[in-house]
This record gives structure tokens, sequence and C-alpha cells, in this order.
């Protein structure tokens, strides 16, 4: 997207709920793209929690937005971004991120001084940047009895006071393992900044394309985590385990039996972040690890 | 390499130096392939450290193997085929692994019974795995001291007590971070079962075509193992520390001083292991990490 | 327990459920110990699942074998050690572990060959070694409702589907963290080689006398296993998250709200397990964690 | 040293060395030390270094501050607390740190405001801390060649450029293990949050009275840190390696040979911190860990 890049006529708004003090950003933000002569779409749930008043606003589903916007503009934190572009990722809906007060991995315009950097991506001058998906069925007794689709992260687990889950994992038709542990996370290389990374997984560059396997708990202590190429299929299958259940972003689930078989691959979808000119990946997780707190020359370990 | 595949009709012979009971599977080893009607060569230290004889064997160096060998088998470990690989990368000549007594990650055919594994993959029956390789130039002043490349990893480290090093780490031109630790493990997918696990990094599959940067011992917690494309321009710089070196595969050394630079990237050659049919990257991941130790049913943890 | 040693009269036998081929060496170990002139007792749910009929053979429960029984032998694996070993460390009735076909941390007494072993420990050749347990009382508004004893470990954790939990650590009256995670294990020596060892936690010595708090996926990465004097008070607080509870061994659960706490210390209980004169707890490492798999001069890494 | 403490008449300060901007401070405080009446003496080292005319202020070496002074003030970094903390305890004088700019473990008071928390710890209003040193000596042929001290830690590790070492560990006479690794580090408490921290150990509160072994990039994946108790004798072999040498907290060092061991145990000195009333081990582990930095209600992780 260096040459050529998208126009903009119509751009969404979804806002995260529940927070204080988001009123008046919001009113000058659309007030600044009516007067830029953009087209506002408020996202209907943002609508519905917002108490604003707008001329001239239209109120849309996901489904809409994905047919009619050019851009979604999200305010919120890296949360409310992953539960919207989960839902615009068929539609290919370009998205643009402000947090507020903290850096968010995908939420990275500061409330303070947006409209700035909205002028500037908005005018062409952005570095846009593609994200995979993963999707994934439930099959039992080979009937597809739940699909997901995940930005971050599918993710197998045991049920809490149960014993270790066993997995049996398979890619690409070859037997990986039976794996004891409290579950697996099956993650893109933008989940690799969340839940994985706790778990103990590496990171990876969002233009690695790459899953990631990190074992939750193991009990093989060499059960260490395995990057795969996108193209993989991964077949978690449940051999033993009580209440073990599979989750997509932490925000779909489907509670698992014995012999159940999840199906992981990348989605055809993917989505694309919009970042300011000069963004910088590495900017991001300094910030965000705090790698930055032992400059050369401060002080010596210890 | 499915539908056709290469013909071989002249054939290295690698064999790591002091070995006991060595000489009688070399003997057979030989006598199978000139039986075959394949013409046998010894790779030169070979020839030096095996006190045998035989007609019709020639002796080549490296260079001479890479412009008329078809394949090369290499009997020892690991390491054995670590050295030979980064010689022969440049003719891309491929490569056969025996091991002797323990399965390594690239020598995977057990001297026992090898002849009839050999038998099949020389009439055609195998999968070919191909491997990217790294090379580096460490630049002093902007001139280019010391090259080198490397199967597994480049390996940036202090000297043994001299306090923590402090290494400055840019990837395609965007500063990453400044790095205090004991060193810096840049890894192939090949490594990334050797030393960079050992330091606590990922596994990589081969297929993936990625880059791991695993620090070791980090004084930042939060300095975690993060893989990046293939296609990555990696310079490390070193800002402080003692007796500074680098070295490619454990194999090749340069001392270091501060603001020396480092480059790393893909290099242009790659290997190919020949492994025989049926061979799964994932089994020998169980066998070595010990991965299939718990099966099923056998009891619970604790 | 060198010079003078506890003289056995009556032994009480606890056998796991469901375990293959178990009637015919429990058959033998009480015709060993009745012509050894020993009071045998069944432990009450191994009388009910055993189908067993033997002249001379009392049935108890735990309190009655804690008040009347020298010491317990306890055939099956770690599992079963720890349920009974928990309701007996009110009495303080020495314990002896037969495993059947595995090596467990705490019966060490394989099964082949258990009558030799046996009649030495029972002869006064043994070697006691006191393992603390701990106690954890959850309050609600300042109300203890649920108490429970552990051998292993004290885990918290969040429920399956909801986002990490938010734990309040207290030591010794003093704040040590608000801790984001899965959830935390608080464990014995006994226990660091179970649940804490996968969560990432170290081993502890059965003689340290310390407790370890071992965070499950917690968010700040710096939130490391931290080793605690055995005589600390620890007070979590469930600061937020949904269906957290917490559980004991395993074994006892509660579920647990917003602001309840749980205050975890030393059990003014032991348990003592009588190991066979030799035993090392090294080996028994060595044999679990598969320590001795690379013996001086097989070769080399990679 | 609740109800009666140190009355204190002869100070020592202890100064880092390359230090901009010390004079006025180490200025103010020897006239706020001979002001309240206390001798001062400046460490030989710190009066060379210091270009400061004092009247009455004597110099000595740590030998004669050990036997003359009833306290030392450091000021500097957790480092210069190392090397004065390791010459003092044989004389048992307590330290006070002072650090500048950044909190230390070890240097707890900041520069800023220091004369009034100097005046509450010397009028008896402090928190004695009393920490473990460790000693070892390294036996060839059975004879001492080297013997040392450390405060933090003795670390044995592999030459750069070196394959693998190879450690075998013996514990109170018991074998532990014959490890593969980079080197080993055998801490204290106080040494478990530096260099034993960055390679994946765990914290051990002061008090706790431990040791942990903490293998550096061991090829064993589950050569995992082990706690002991303070009372073991740790003895580490060389088995194989080139250019293995042992260090004492990275300030003395021995090159070791193949067959060299290592005997490592409590030191029968000590050395004893004095806090400021109120100080708190968590308060300094929150800061330098900074575990307080995703404080309840802020955000949601992603």
């Amino acid at each position: 997207m260096t040459a050529t890049h998208a126009v903009f006529h119509t751009i969404a708004l979804v806002v995260r709920q529940n927070t204080d003090g988001i009123a008046e950003p919001v009113r000058s933000l659309v007030d600044f793209l009516q007067q830029g002569g953009y087209q506002v779409v408020f996202e209907e749930q943002t609508a519905a929690h917002l108490d604003l008043r707008f001329d001239d606003v239209q109120v849309m589903d996901a489904a809409a937005i994905g047919a009619s916007c050019d851009a979604a503009i999200v305010m919120g934190g890296d949360g409310t971004m992953l539960g919207i572009a989960r839902q615009l990722a068929p539609f290919d809906v370009p998205l643009i991120g402000i947090n507020q007060g903290r850096l968010g991995f995908m939420t990275d315009i500061p409330l303070e001084g947006m409209l700035d950097v909205l002028a500037r991506i908005l005018s062409g001058s952005y570095k846009a940047e593609r994200r995979t998906l993963l999707e994934g069925s439930v099959l039992r007794n080979d009937v597809s009895i739940h699909v997901g689709m995940a930005v971050n992260d599918v993710v197998v687990s045991r049920g809490t006071g149960a014993g270790m889950a066993e997995l049996r994992v398979e890619v690409d038709g070859q037997f990986m393992y039976n794996q004891r542990s409290d579950g697996l996370i099956i993650s893109t290389a933008t989940g690799s900044t969340a839940y994985a990374l706790s778990a103990g997984g590496p990171l990876l560059h969002p233009s690695l394309g790459g899953i990631v396997l990190v074992p939750i708990a193991p009990h093989a202590l060499s059960n260490r985590p395995i990057v795969l190429p996108e193209s993989s299929e991964i077949v978690v299958e449940i051999m033993r385990g009580r209440d073990v259940s599979v989750n997509f972003d932490m925000q779909t689930f489907a509670s698992l039996q014995t012999q159940d078989r999840i199906v992981i691959r990348r989605s055809p979808h993917t989505i694309s972040f919009l970042h300011p000119d000069g963004w910088s990946y590495y900017h991001t997780l300094r910030e965000k690890l705090h790698w930055n707190e032992y400059p050369s020359g401060e002080g010596k370990l210890n």
C-alpha cells in the first residue's frame, strides 16, 4: 500500500463501553470527520451505549459496516479492537486504533492529538499492516458443532478443579504428540503478545506468517512452544480431561467432550491495521514490554 | 522433489573422527556403493583419519566434492553434519545423515540397517527437505573484517569473567532494543533445536522460514525470544562489554570490539537433507525431546 | 530417626482403586505381614473396592487408622498417597509407598521385590523423612467459610472462559503485589515436583523448609516464582475475576467471590515417609526428570 | 535488633569511583556525621579517588575498618556494596546503602534526603537484616588452589567459543547429576535477584536460608533450578569443557581444569544491612521488577 491507497468516504466509529469522559473526544472526532467531508457511521452497540445525538450519523451493525464503510476507527483498548476486528474480517475494512491512556498493541494512536494523526492517515499517509486470523471448527463424530474465528488465539483448556487434560495434536496429518497440560494455546502473531506470551511463548513478528503452539503448564518440561508455518492444519483431539472447552479470543466458547476434535487453520480472511507513518512494531514492543528501561551507561546489574 | 529426483552417480563419504569401530561400517558402505555402481569419494579429512585402503575411491576437499558429487553421506552425529553442511552449502550437494547410536536431528538414519535405507534413498525414494542458512559479516569502521556462515546459529557473547554485554539490535533498519545479557543467539529453524532451545527459545518448524533471536540470560526479564521473517536483516552492535565475540555454529570465531557491528541475513545458499520416505520431523522431536513418555492412560501426575 | 525407631505392630493398607492385577500382590503382602506377626488393617475404601476376604484383617476409616496403626503402606501412585497422607497427617502415622510400574516421588518402592524392602523397613532399617503441609482458610467478610489442608499445593485459579484473575498477595502482613494471571500456586517442597514445576517453579529440597509461590501464566513477565520461609503467612485476596476458586491438592474445592481472602500457613501437622535405607532424593529426581540421559562421553549437542 | 541496638561511634564511608557530582553529597554527609559527633573514616580506595580534604577524617583499609568501625555507609550501587560487603564480612560491620538515582536491592536509601534517613538509622531506628554468604574452595588433586567468598553467587562457566561444559554435581555427598550447560550459578538469596534471576532462577526471600542452583542454558530441558537448604555442601566437578572457570560475585576468578572440584558451603560470616524503619523487601521487588505497573482497574490484557 505504498503507491496507491484506499480512498475513504464512509468511516465507522466503534467505541468501548463504560468509558468515562469519552463523550467529548467522540464529539470532536465526529465534528472533525464531518467537516472533512466524511460520512460517519456508528456501530450499533456504540450508538446504544453512547448517549449522544448527531446529525447525519447513521447506525449500522457489523455486516452493514462491512458492506459500506471504507475504514473503522476504534476507540478503546486492544479488547475493543479484538471484538470488532473479528466481526469485520470477512469484509476487509481497514482498522484504525485509538487508545485511551495506555498504548495498545493494536490501538496505537493516543487519544491526545488523535485528530492530527487521523488527518494524515485519511489523506493517505499511513502504513498498512495485514494480520492473519485463525478459524477453528469443533468436530464431534465428524460433524461440526461449533465454528469460530480468532484474531489472537484459539485456546483449548481444562476445567478448573479438573486434573490435567490430555490433548493429541496432529499437524498436517502427522502426529505431533500427546500433551498433558492445563491446555494449549494456538496463537497468531497478533496473539503472540497476549496470552501466549504469559504462558511462555515467543514473540512472532506480524509479517512472519506463523502460528505458535504454546502449552499451558505442561507436564513434560520438554513440551516447548513450537512455531509452525501459517499454512499448517492443526488438529487437537481431546483424549482425556473434565470440563475441557475451547475459546476463540476469549470471546466465543464451546464445551468439549472426549474424542472431540478441533480443526484449526488460517482463515481466508485477514484484517489490516492502518498505522501512522513512522509507526514501528519494535517501538510498541519496547513500550509495552519496558525494553527501554536500562539505557546504556545508566548503571550496572547489581 | 516428488515427481523427478536427483540421479546419483558420485557419492562423497564424510566420517566423524575418533570413532571406535567405524572401520567396519565404512568398509561395508563402500562395498555396497561400489557394487551398486556408484563412484565413491572420500572427503579429505575423512581419508586422513581413517586408516583404510580401497580401490577406486578418490579423495577430495569440500570444493571438489561440491563440484563433482551428487550427494554426501555423513556418518557421525549432528556436529559432523554441521561442519560439512556449511562447507557444501554453496554447491547444493544433498546430504544424507547416518547416526551412530543416538538419533540426531540431522543424522536420522541409524547405522544398524543403513544399507537398506540407503538403497531406497538412492533409488529415488526419499523426502528432500531444504534448510536455510545464515551469513554474517563483522564490520569495524564500516569495513568487513570477518565473514561467516551458519547452519544453526550466529552467537554474540560476552567473555567469561566479564560483566554483561550490551548489544544494540536493529532489524531492517529499525531499532529493536539495547539488550543487556550474556549474549544473543540468532538461530535458524535448524538451530532452534540446539543452543537456542537450551537458552529458552521456541522450536521453529523447518518449513516456517523464520529466524529466532534468543537472548542468553538477559537482564530485562521481558527480553523474550522473538521470531522474525527469514528476509530480515539483523544488525547487532556492541555497545559495551569485555571480550565479546561472535561465532558461527560454534566453529568459526571473531573477537569483537565496542562499536563493531555484525550484519546477519539469510544466506543465498541452502542445504538439503534427504530423509527416508516416511520420515517425520515430529517423530524426531518426540524421540529427542522425550515427548512420548507419558502415553494416555498410564498414570496421573503425582 | 537414627538411633531409635518406631516399633510396628499394626499396619494399615491403602490400595488405589481400579487397579488391574492388584489382588495378587495385596494377598501376598497381607500374608507376609501376618506371618511376620503384624496386625493388618484395611482402610475402609480399600476394603470396599477390593473383593478379597482375609482372616484377622480389620477395616477402619482414616481416623481409626490414625488412632491405632503404627504405619500405613500405600499401594498405588502419588495420587493415592496424596489422598491418604492428608487424612492421616493429624495422627502422624508414617507412610510407606509402593508404586505400580512407575516410580513416584512419594511412592518409591517398586511392587516387584517389595516384600524384601518392607522386611528391612519394618525391622527398623529405613530413612524417615518429614514433610510439611499447608493449611488454608477462606475468609468471607472475615468469617471462615472453608478450610483445607494440602500436602502439595493450594491453588487459586480463574474459571475457564473468564479473563485473567487479579489477586492481591500479602506476606506476613506486608503487601507483595497485585498479580494478574490465570492463578497462583502456593506449594510445599513436596508439591514443587508437581503442578508448580509445570508452571515454571523451581524444585525445593524437602528439608529446605520453604513455600514457593508460582504464578500461572502471569501478565507481567517479571512475576517470577518466589520462595518464602515456611513460617510465612500468605494472604491472597480476590480483587477481580469470574469463577475464581481455590483447591487443596486438587482434592477439595471452594468457589470464591471478589474480596474473599485465603489465609495460608504451615499446618501444625506433618507427615513422614519411610524410605528404604539408601534412598536418595536426587536419585528420584534423576529418574523422574530424566536427568541421567546424557552421560559423560556420549556425544555432543547437535 | 528490636529492643537493643548497636551504638555507633565510628562510621566508614565507601564511595563508588568515577561518579559525577559525588563530591558535594560526600561533603555534606561528612559534615552531617561530624556535627553529630561521629568519627568518620574513609575507606582507602575511596580516599584515593575522591579529591577531597577533610579535617579529622581517617583513612583505613577494609581490615582496619572491620576492627574499628561500627557501621559502613556505602554510596554507589549494588556493585559497590557487593565489593565492600565481601571484604567486611569477617568483621560483622553493618552496612547502610545509599543509591544514586536508581534504587538498588542492597542500596535502598536515595541520595536525595539521605541525611534525614541516616539520622533516624543512627539514632537506632532501623531494621537490621542478616544475609548469608557462600565460600568456595577449588581443589586440584585434593589440594586447595583458590578460595573465595560470595555475597551473591559462585558461578562455574565454560569459556566463550567452547562447547558445553559438563559438570558433575554432588550435594552432601550424594550424586545429583551430570549437567551439560554453559555453566552453573550457585546463588544466595541475595544473589537470587541478580544473575540467577536472568538465568531463570526463582526469587528467594532473604530470611529463607536457602541456596539455589541455576543452570545456565542447560542441554537437558528438565535441569531446572533447585533450592537447597543453606546447610548443604555442594561439590561441582569439571568433567569436560574448555576454558572453564569459576568466579565469586564476578569479582575474583580461577581457571579450572578437568577433574578440578569446587566445594561450596555457607560462609561462617554473614553481613547485615541496616534499612530505614518501614523498609519492605517486597517494596524493593515491586520497584525493581516493575510489579506495580498494572494496578487494579486500569485496563484489560490486550
